[in-house]
């Protein structure tokens, strides 16, 4: 049987939208990797009587209830007592409980107010959940359903707010606990990340696969889409057979089947192949080396970035012919070879690449218009380029025309390792 | 009188956390700045008994019900269907409605399908409110409030889930009606951005500011802290005089009074003094290029930028003295000197930035910790530097990093304005 499982938030803090709730997203994703779905979710400020009302409401309805929030030592944490309220429960001294936050503020080196002690009163018949980061521990109660005809039973988890102190109760005492009681169908799961290719494309290129509809999730970013993958035990194809089939479709679209991203992807192409490489941006304005050094040890393959956005540095830094630029215009497919080739002499590096484009808001015209790029490639095999043509805003065209350049030098790389 | 609000999103999307709810942060900030709280936030999924259920609920508890999704047109959309079956209401064709759907699809250019129809079913009594960007209209119900000895009322409305078309229903016809019924105690806001200053000391220095405990909120981000002031008419002190408070008090730290970003703010002062600048980046990777190429008329000030990752390419495009290098390390505040000196020579810019040092997570010493960061800044005024020491992960010190070196400019450029 598959329970019916409510979350509760509790703060005025996610009420007010002044802190953003990151429980619920971590405790939806973890339960779905066991089979589990979330039925409700409520949000309730600090008020007594509310908390008291939506612990009550929910108890009624679902088999597992977890709360998170308002279990801090201050006055306007009451979700302890908004629980014993709601089942006419006392709330009681536990000595362990103390003990634990006593050693937790020794191992500190801080004085323990008397208002943590609060944090050591639990309601009579639960049991306190072990909290091993902070002050206050998780706690599990079983309450009889009223609503349910069969006789059976609510269980109540409550977690402190602080997504650290949550996620270690949750991973470690609350999960299990529901597993136990609840027979887990593990759900498998497998990625592919794609880049080049319009979600609507990706969608009707891929939908027909058998239980693709039920078991397909995307994803779009800038950077790509990512597909996400989930099949249970009756899905026609487990999730790891799907992504096979998926890669097989898509073919150069996909740079990965696993969580790297695009530039992680090409800091290992480069590193197995012991190549370095130069950057020369206009359009994108430094954002391909920002991505490109992002990665752990990418000195090793980064030798040198140029930013070239004056004409000028375009002539004196990359040593473009200015007889190219005045023939062509900055934005051309002859600067774009240029640029590369040079990036590639001035950082002596195996491989240079670059971007000439329109970002916007201004600078297009009918000739040229707002969104056109030139991605050029040089490597010792010689220089190649690409036109591309994207939208009207700038922040988007800085990201996909970064994007559309790394994905070239995938493709390069991918093709000389064959 | 201030109104019990409370908010509903409809979806198994939201719920399975496949889709990100924005509309819910979205009402919550402009109530605020009307004076309205949220009370209850309630996420339910597709079922129509559960949609029914938590409809009935939360109109037996608040004056304003604010329903979001379920209003499409295929057979996952319940949302007023729910509504009748919780009401006892019937659902009756509205033909202007219909008109409005049919007006839609022949703009578009598009065939309507049967389908389409049922978005011009709305519930017996309710009023549509006309949704300028979709086929999805919203609908205002008014209805007795049982839970209420006052005989009071509850308004519903319902709003489609897609954000852009929530949006303009919620702006053009809820936000007013809810005005016209219950008196708004506009909030004052006001913004003060800061950076190079911990939270902790920032709150040390301006909690004691009369009412200031109340109306502060922080949001700190590795690009400096924002300070959101918030006053109504029960406060000591208006948000413009606390902002004003607020910039005495923290003087330099202080770059923005309006919701600009660092860059933002260079860039006017660049463009104000038709000042030019190269930037010569070691650990932030471009990341500095990137965010001052980020505003939309940057190629007017920003001439160049080189990512001298290699020594080599500090020296040969740079132009840094390769003794320097040897004798001080890359990372050292000659070096740093050196390189911004050079890129404001090569730009041909007025002035030059610099970034060098250990980003992490590998290469730090005794002698040069990882976090250890040195920025420079040249002008024809001469050449200064900083030392600085930021943590161990790679992507916050890029981050802090760049901050720090624009906050440098940022200064220089101040103090150059005297």
């Amino acid at each position: 049987m598959k329970p019916l499982i409510e979350i509760i938030v509790v703060g005025n803090e996610i009420l007010s939208g002044s802190t953003v709730d990151k429980n619920t997203p971590y405790m939806i994703d973890i339960l779905a990797r066991s089979g589990y779905a979330v039925s409700f979710i409520s949000v309730v400020g600090d008020k007594l009587d509310d908390i008291a009302d939506v612990c009550s409401n929910s108890a009624g309805r679902a088999d597992v209830v977890l709360v998170t929030g308002g279990l801090g030592p201050t006055s306007d944490d009451r979700t302890v007592e908004g629980i014993a309220r709601a089942f006419g429960l006392t709330r009681i001294l536990n000595e362990d409980v103390l003990k634990s936050i006593r050693e937790v503020f020794r191992r500190r080196k801080r004085f323990m107010s008397e208002s943590n002690k609060k944090q050591a009163m639990i309601p009579e018949g639960a049991e306190p959940l072990d909290n091993p980061i902070g002050t206050a521990p998780g706690i599990y109660l079983k309450l009889k359903n009223n609503a349910s005809d069969t006789g059976s039973e609510t269980e109540i988890y409550l977690m402190p707010g602080v997504p650290m102190e949550m996620q270690a109760i949750f991973d470690t005492a609350v999960l299990s606990r529901i597993k136990a009681t609840y027979k887990p169908s593990p759900v498998e799961t497998a990625t592919v990340r794609v880049t080049g290719i319009s979600e609507s494309q990706l969608y009707d290129t891929i939908r027909h696969l058998p239980g693709g509809d039920d078991a397909f999730a995307f994803y779009p970013r800038y950077s790509g889409i990512e597909i996400k993958i989930m099949t249970d035990e009756h899905s026609p194809l487990s999730a790891v057979e799907l992504q096979e089939k998926v890669v097989a479709v898509l073919g150069d679209h996909v740079y990965a089947t696993c969580d790297e991203s695009l530039e992680e992807v090409i800091a290992n192409m480069l590193l197995k192949n012991r190549l370095t490489i130069g950057v020369a941006e206009s359009c994108t304005g430094g954002f391909v080396a920002h991505r490109l050094t992002n990665i752990p040890g990418s000195s090793a393959y980064m030798q040198c970035g140029v930013i070239a956005y004056s004409n000028e540095s375009k002539q004196d830094v990359l040593r473009v012919n200015s007889e190219l630029i005045k023939e062509h215009g900055a934005v051309s497919v002859e600067v774009a070879a240029a640029m590369a080739e040079g990036v590639r002499n001035i950082a002596g590096a195996d491989i240079g690449i670059s971007t000439t484009g329109i970002a916007g808001p201004g600078g297009g015209s009918a000739e040229k218009p707002l969104g056109l790029m030139y991605a050029g490639i040089s490597s010792a095999n010689g220089t190649s380029t690409k036109k591309l043509q994207f939208g009207e805003d700038r922040l988007i065209n800085k990201s996909i025309m970064s994007q559309a350049v790394l994905d070239m030098l995938r493709l390069y790389l991918k093709k000389s390792e064959k």
